[in-house]
């Protein structure tokens, strides 16, 4: 069972950069109401998330249908981009080989190589080209909305070399759509033929919050992922955090006490695994704080510009990069520890023959002391930071992470009052990346686009 | 040549949030005086990441080398941390096809494999012997002092695998070490025959300045980079960067704004380039800027806690993930882009049957349309940004780019008023390890420690 270790956040033992009981008590009604808007929400449908650990049935389908369909191919890929790309990639590091596409066949199981070319960069989507035979690959288009820009390009782009390489007639036979159940322009492709399966995101799942749904689901059991020991776990988690007392409630705490360190000035959230296979979840992390939290306005439409800064790091191998800044440089960091109680591989370093002091050892041994040198060391410096133990590595855990995180950003924007569930601010990019690529409709943005790049380019420092 | 774009980081264009012209010109005594204090710690011989690009002939000795032993091997392992592991990732993310391990022989242009397994994460180096036959692989173990003890408990592990699989008269044909010239536990080794070959470390250079001496260069000739193209370009940034002439340059500039906006409370330095490719070294500059910049004491010995913080991002990816913080949440941040004006690749979206806004343009056209709309998006809402522009990616720029980032940092250590060529911060941590680990000479500090964990103990606050 997950478990946070709150104690190096609290002022009896970092002093005043921590937080004291009296004021996670003095907090109390306000985490009860936080939890209770939550629950309110999801009873009023708003938070499909919180209902995607229950769906084991669609678990059920969703690993006869990759069962089905392994044997045909050789690779998986993912055409997506953020919440419907940033999910898969920690599932698939947390939960497979850490070199899973250099073994053979035989030493995945039988399962499929993934890639998840998360990018609209030239040199990436040409080089997966160069590197895949696509006469063997499935690949599953991932869109909520059916119009996201990055997601149809790359599309497209594949799907011209695919119609070369199968032809017309098979083309829609390596072609999955993951996007909404009615609308939009992927939904709309696949009504015509384009490919020949089809995954449904819920309206109510919003991107970030939507790896326990298909998004992530698919991915994962083409790579042999448990997903249903995954959603179990989620469901655990989910079970666990149905109370709205806060000692008894991980999600809650996390979220206040996060909330009462960024009041006092840590509005950075390092979230740093001692775990290679943890690491993409930080990434995944970083996505739902800071899209989730990140927020011009408040509920009250009040200007605000509020919101903590997520932070990946990586245990031990930051101690060699970020750690020196963390123990001497502001104040204004808490550390969010990921720990793995039991690794899934012991690894003896031998004794050797000049008696050197690691011989003996295991690495297991080296990087949980010095995972527990760093806690301590930045709590004797006064750096609060907390701990989320993992008892080891499995599906069941990383369900039990995804949802007490999901869960933990849901309250905290309650907390800061704040709706956790939109992203306002990246409408302006968009709206100019259509200007600047001309897309019908957007004629007038173009105009006042070039009155000011030209206006700009008077005003231009280059060295 | 690299070029630096400031304007979007000056209040003309982003109001208050930036800095004047003025404010530049006010700094300039500052300037000139950090310029001479870099340039005379040089004369004296402290620094010695400035001598690096001159040295030519080394480089041509590590071609001739790879050159030599390439064919009788499949794979090049790292094993290193920190700067002894970043920078070689940096240059092979940046040079080499993006699923390079994946490639053939023959598409690698008969070049090797690069692994560097930068932790002492169990599953990670059990997953690398899996993966790796150790018969054809060649190991270069790289420690400046010879003594961290991730990169020792690694050597030790393979070590011990390597005797087994290839006998104990043949193990140090597979391994290469790189450390001081005279000193350290690994050039003990080497003296002792333990390696067939090895390379210096030049005293003067820090570890998070030594990707241009043997520490990246070795890895990076064994995968074809052409490393005398990766001199040269540093070179030339170095000729450029001795005016003091802040006009003129680019590197006093970058340190320069970055001061200043750091003292408007833009406390944190995202690095975002829009290239998969240069990702690398946005994980490389973190260890560079973080660690040099963030200090406890300023050279005034007084308490300080100051430094920037580092974080990277991905264009386009994170636009999907961070962008919404940035462009909505506190004005804490100062966006540094990493621009490319020319693709190694280019990409045809195709035209659709339906006449899709996004057909008949190019990847290229996208990306670089998301890169100049994010650009825009943050300055109209006042969010400083600069760009540092290379015409292309290649070894030359790469160069560049490195020697323009480490020469900033040193710039920026003397604006800070710091040392930003040590890390005390990390000491306390690595005695602590010592301590938990039962290294001889730590037993005091293993009371201590004891005392201290008991005490936690009764603290413990767990969910």
């Amino acid at each position: 069972m997950l478990r946070l270790d709150y104690s190096n956040c609290l002022s009896e033992i970092v002093g005043e950069q921590g937080i004291s009981r009296q004021e996670i008590e003095s907090l109390k009604e306000e985490l009860v109401k936080a939890h209770k808007n939550v629950y309110e929400k999801k009873s009023k449908g708003l938070l499909g998330f919180m209902e995607l650990p229950y769906k084991i049935d669609d678990a059920k389908k969703i690993e006869s249908f990759a069962k089905k369909y392994k044997n045909k191919f050789e690779n998986f890929v993912v055409i997506g981009i953020g919440g419907s790309a940033l999910g898969n990639i920690a599932l698939q590091t947390a939960l497979r080989h850490p070199y899973w596409n250099l073994l053979d066949r035989k030493n995945r199981g039988g399962w499929l190589r993934l890639f998840v070319p998360d990018n609209v960069d030239p040199e990436l989507i040409s080089g997966l080209l160069d590197t895949i035979n696509l006469k063997k690959t499935l690949i599953n288009v991932i869109s909520k909305s059916g119009t996201t820009a990055e997601c149809l390009a790359n599309f497209f782009v594949i799907r011209e070399k695919l119609i070369k390489k199968v032809g017309k007639k098979n083309y829609s036979k390596h072609l999955i759509f993951t996007t909404d159940a009615q609308k939009g322009y992927l939904r709309e492709l696949f009504n015509k033929g384009e490919a020949f399966a089809s995954f449904e995101i819920p309206a109510n799942v919003g991107g970030r919050f939507s790896v326990l749904s298909p998004v992530g689901l698919v991915s994962a059991a083409f790579t042999g992922i448990d997903i249903e020991k995954l959603l179990s776990g989620a469901k655990e988690m989910a079970e666990r955090c149905k109370t709205e007392d806060v000692y008894k409630n991980p999600a809650l705490m996390y979220a206040g006490v996060q909330y009462l360190l960024y009041k006092k000035g840590k509005i950075m959230n390092v979230v740093m695994p001692y775990s290679n296979a943890l690491y993409g979840f930080a990434d995944w992390f970083r996505q739902l704080w800071a899209e989730s939290l990140g927020k011009k306005q408040n509920n009250a439409g009040q200007i605000v510009n509020v919101g903590p800064t997520p932070i990946k790091a990586l245990g031990a191998t930051d101690q060699h990069s970020q750690v020196q800044l963390y123990i001497e440089g502001p104040y204004d960091k808490v550390i969010t520890f990921l720990s793995v109680e039991k690794y899934r591989k012991n690894v003896k370093i031998p004794k050797t023959s000049d008696n050197h002091y690691l011989g003996g050892h295991t690495l297991n041994e080296l990087i949980k002391s010095e995972e527990q040198a760093t806690r301590l060391a930045l709590a004797r410096q006064n750096r609060p930071n907390c701990t989320i133990i993992l008892p080891e590595i499995s599906e069941s855990a990383a369900g039990e992470l995804i949802y007490f995180f999901e869960l933990a950003t849901a309250y905290a924007g309650e907390l800061f009052n704040i709706n956790a569930f939109d992203q306002p601010g990246v409408e302006l990019g968009k709206q100019l990346t259509y200007a600047l690529l001309g897309r019908p409709g957007y004629e007038e943005k173009r105009k006042e686009l070039e009155k000011q790049l030209n206006k700009n380019s008077k005003q231009m420092h280059i060295i």
